[in-house]
């Protein structure tokens, strides 16, 4: 895998930008009462437990845009295994924009390091040496696909296609509307970009023969049994990809990789992950 | 506890035009390939576990912005608690636009019927006629606040304050940069609006007792053992209204209302809800 | 009074960015055609008459975003008393990028300076000592609420409520639809978060009792005369916070004060106080 | 003067959602806590006071995205003189949407119409039948300028250049960098559209010579007084329009036209105009 | 092909209203002085020249947006070829809003049908029946690139990748800064979504060799001569698609298509197609 | 003509980020996988046939937002004249953000420099010393206008009005509208800001009489011969400033200064101008 690309600045800087409007555009009532404009600290956002980190992207342009004065030093890089107790970022500068920015950047924080390591997890089951890849879906959080996509990455997995644009996914519904599996692989594989393969979703075995027949690059095999991967996947024998999704626990991913197939696809991974224990710790004054 | 509100027109509306132009905004291209503008299809939105129902307006919006002509029906409403194959909406019209706006829907609804679920919960593990309520945190995932604190009451349960202004809650950051508690306290309430009650952190029964003498309106216990919570109620004697945080569990709700404080707040009910198993279900052509 | 704040930088970033789109968006004609790109230019914002200082942040994310080699140097701090002919701010750099931002940074210093010099009467009118509070009102102008909040906190006075999701504030709709003044502070109580304090609009010393039985926190005394409003205080006797409203002029706000009330608001703050007069004196070349 | 034309549509819903989101975004809590959803309301905006009508497009399109089930129906048309007890609309509906939106809607009809109801009062003073137009200037709110433009031709004035762009206005400055008054009008003729005039700001008469003579089609005199603007039009004889600024008071009106200028502009129009007293009745339930 | 289906309404929505913004946000000067509000008026949008038509959604929300009394009733639809002389679309409604969004309607169909009319040149210069598809770039319009595609879609060809993200195009600088194109293939392949085919550009015939060896899905043949497209289709023997690019005229369309390559993109669809001559004729009163 | 002076950043800001968002915005999947974050390159931005340069300004802004650390020296300036191989700007820095945003300028500065390419064409098609200007229309593209008519400029010519709002342009629809050329003039003098001039179009040297009496400063002579031509200017003899529109093209652009027309308006200098040809060419590593 190359280094970690997190998302480029200006798609950083426009969700900061939402998010400190919604938490702290109208001000902070409390910090504005209590602490002097002048008074300077220091905190570290630091792992409670361990965890994959992953937002140190966000936590610098929550400050960057709060106020410039305030320095961020990456102590550990997104991707990272911290345990409880290890440093992620240290933070410094006036104490009224560290409280400021505090909760904004907590939550990306925690929510894109809570989906690293619920990934990770996922990726840590595969068999050592395993080519099976895990990846992602389109069952993010609405607003912040390309920052979960990230976070996906960050904990070691792959990215499914990004938007209904970008690839070619045949679902019973397509099926039945082009008026068969073949017919609809030969409508996507007429229209689609020539760059997008095709995928097409099973259910059966008996689709799955119909579906290598009409050429389908991709097959999504949909709730089968493990079983039923291993006899997809010798009756495949190469000719297409295999994508296996559907309720894919923890615990059935080493099975699942050892039938055979390509790609393991886990919504849980962006639509159920519970957010990772980050917190700010303040340096004594 | 009035009727169920949910956000307002407008913010619905912005928040699902950006939820489509991130999914669907460069187009279906499967569905452009596979489905003839002209056929018409229906579907339900229905429940595949127990859960509470939250999302409908959202579901709603979704289409009204695909294409006008898809017909939307309610069958539950939003707080609605449903069992595994209950019906919650009815779609028909045209099957393309069926299509391209089931993932942002299904996105929306899952995640915050996750939302409601997790908070009946904990509202359900209060005793019988408590008059403690569960609330929620600022801890929501980025952008979609308003939508999750709509959630948080449709699970049946209270929020906390919206944002940074629009309450007083003092931490030890700024006991710490205002010299104290009682000065931040006294500064909080010559500086916020009238219409704000002052909440003050504490960790400790010394700081309680500290904050009580100082007039705070609302104290947070931080961490407090249900000992500890028992021996502050006592203590306080219905001079602020206690709300105890940190780490809640579904387990330790009984006991904390038992003991009396007026608010349990919880992280968890935005921070780390596993999305509701919501799906779409076809009607055969 | 804490040390004033101005609203974050990435609010003001916003609102100025779209003011000068909106002023200059499509460029300075005239400035274009006389003023070559390389003459450097100097000129001091002054006052004209005596006013208290508002705008200075706004003045310098002005020039920020015309041409950020123009340097800001702030003489005067907002909340400053000048006297006409007083300089406020000094500014220096290309000569066409102080033109083309001239007006837009003028339009925001002297409303706001109008509000912070209106608001400062009003303070000032208030007996020595004294400790009621000047407040606000929601009658701002649309899109501009953060500033014009900002600058009634530059004349010295106090903020009421943010917005109608930050406190509750029962008017005479709210009784009538809840069915009584004790129903309507009975459902607010339970309803909104705990952080909030329930103020209750009465219009008569019996809606007055009613309110102090309900248990309202805060009672906004809707046009009642001085010796009425002497009357409430008595009666009321420190059981709720009495804010005052309702066509209150300068000339009034000592007597109001004197009866005791904790706040005096005044919406003419806002939506009446006429621009101060502020220029810009152009240096020698 | 042909019918008065309110800005398009699409203008008008950009700036009332940004200040629905303002004031309402998060929701409004008491209605949300006293006011049952099925509540049917009626209410009327009435003048409080003799005024000149702005804004019913405003408070319609505001009811429009609150809930499109209010019933806003105009009886007295922007640009009415109104008395006070005049009725000016209409309203009926959910209760809950008319409480909601009852403060943007006032805000920006009170705006609207006390800056036409000031400019009404500088064009009345005008001479009977007489030829010089009252216009306004590019001293508007920030944010607001096509509303407030509108507010002054309900009023019955005209409207000045709309921005930098649309027309040429060179002052003193420019004048400086361009080495000379023919120098700047020649640079101006040379480079703006032609359909821009150019307007020149002239301090005296000896300036006001040299504009004539280079050929300025609008002198804007600055400041000059009633006899210095006498000599003025007679000096010009016809060859340019004759614009009258700098500090004019409603007194100053009928002197300035007596005298013969073609157009007396006035910052204070939108700088300084009073909100107007517009209030929302209720009809009794 | 399926049928022709336009951008989702929420793209064509906001695409529409920054394009009435900037043309008529301010108003229209003209129309407000001459045209009574309650002038009615018709008029047709008709082909001055053989054309494709494209624009005719954007030509509706247009008006829509104008003014929704206005009626626009489409003639013709998009990817029809139109005559000089044929009608389009006929509109009528108030004749001030048929001429306020007139400019904008024009400039949309104008250009849109300027592009469909271009790549239907190209499309039907290949040979009858050709299985050679003709396909867009990225050398788009900034901002309108999903107008354009449409158009692109409109005159008979296909489009190509979305962006940047929607699939892998490797490049001479990918290659050298992987270190060649086997490289280059294999960590595209082990790094992009599985969905995604990976298109490798080669500029000789050697590198051809290479990226057919390292597995690439799609080649692009960059400024290849026929002789040199002929053997690079033997070459290949269909174990890769051939893509065709670099300053592909017209008149070498039909050599390229029986050259044997499957797919010839050619940039000057959208970045220099010539504006499509198709006017407003308005029907006498 | 004064220096070329470009739009103000923050209008070229937006522009550009909402053109990184369409291109770039989900990432650059092939330069991810292939090039390390750490590797710099250099790149020229360089023409590739004779060509007006136009687009530095957005070549800089473009790797502003992408990455700051890139460094962008113009080698040349908006307007120059460059031949075949002419270097126009040096890039350097990250290899992987030279390539993210590579695609997003050249489309900028191709479109750019194709209007000024263009646009130069034509002003030296006037003969030698003319007073004739050559001037754009608003058939521009949609949201680009502010860029398209500074490249207008950068050729050589001059801006028409900007926008429906900036000036008045009576058309046929307006006369009728308004029952004849005398009530349209009168109506849009009486209307119209008083810096703006009135510019009414003709079709018949009938109707020039008519405008020319109504007092109309500018008249557009609509698809006039060239005799014609000549007749409208004797006939008019310095009363009105006359413009020639309706398909001009290149070679008449000689015929109609020498006619005497003031201004000659060319809507293609916008909607028909190909892409420029400039590429990016890479220092080899």
């Amino acid at each position: 895998m190359p280094p970690l690309q997190p998302p480029a600045p200006f798609v950083i800087e426009r969700l900061v930008r939402l998010a400190l409007e919604e938490d702290a555009g109208r001000g902070d009532v409390t910090t504005a009462a209590c602490v002097p404009p002048s008074l300077i600290g220091a905190a570290t956002l630091r792992a409670r437990a361990a965890l994959v980190l992953c937002g140190v992207p966000l936590v610098r342009e929550v400050y960057r845009q709060v106020d410039p004065r305030v320095q961020v030093r990456a102590i550990a890089e997104d991707g990272a295994r911290l345990d409880a107790g290890d440093d992620a970022v240290a933070l410094s500068g006036p104490a009224a924009a560290l409280l400021l920015g505090e909760r904004v950047a907590l939550n990306f924080a925690q929510r894109l390091s809570g989906i690293a390591t619920t990934t990770r997890r996922f990726v840590d089951a595969l068999p050592e040496g395993s080519r099976t890849r895990i990846a992602d879906t389109r069952k993010t959080t609405p607003l912040l696909r390309a920052l979960e996509r990230y976070a996906v990455r960050a904990g070691g997995a792959h990215n499914h296609r990004e938007d209904l644009s970008s690839a070619v996914l045949i679902k019973d519904n397509h099926v039945a509307a082009a008026g068969g599996i073949e017919q609809a692989i030969a409508r996507a594989r007429a229209y689609a970009p020539h760059t997008s393969r095709i995928e097409c979703e099973v259910d059966t075995e008996a689709q799955l023969a119909v579906a290598l027949g009409a050429g389908a690059d991709v097959i999504l095999l949909d709730n089968f049994d493990d079983a039923a991967v291993r006899r997809a996947v010798a009756t495949t024998a190469g000719r297409a990809i295999l994508e296996a999704s559907g309720n894919v626990t923890l615990e059935r991913v080493r099975s699942l990789a050892e039938a055979g197939v390509d790609v393991i696809s886990v919504g849980a991974l962006t639509h159920s992950a519970p957010a990772a224990d980050l917190g700010l710790d303040w340096e004594p004054a």
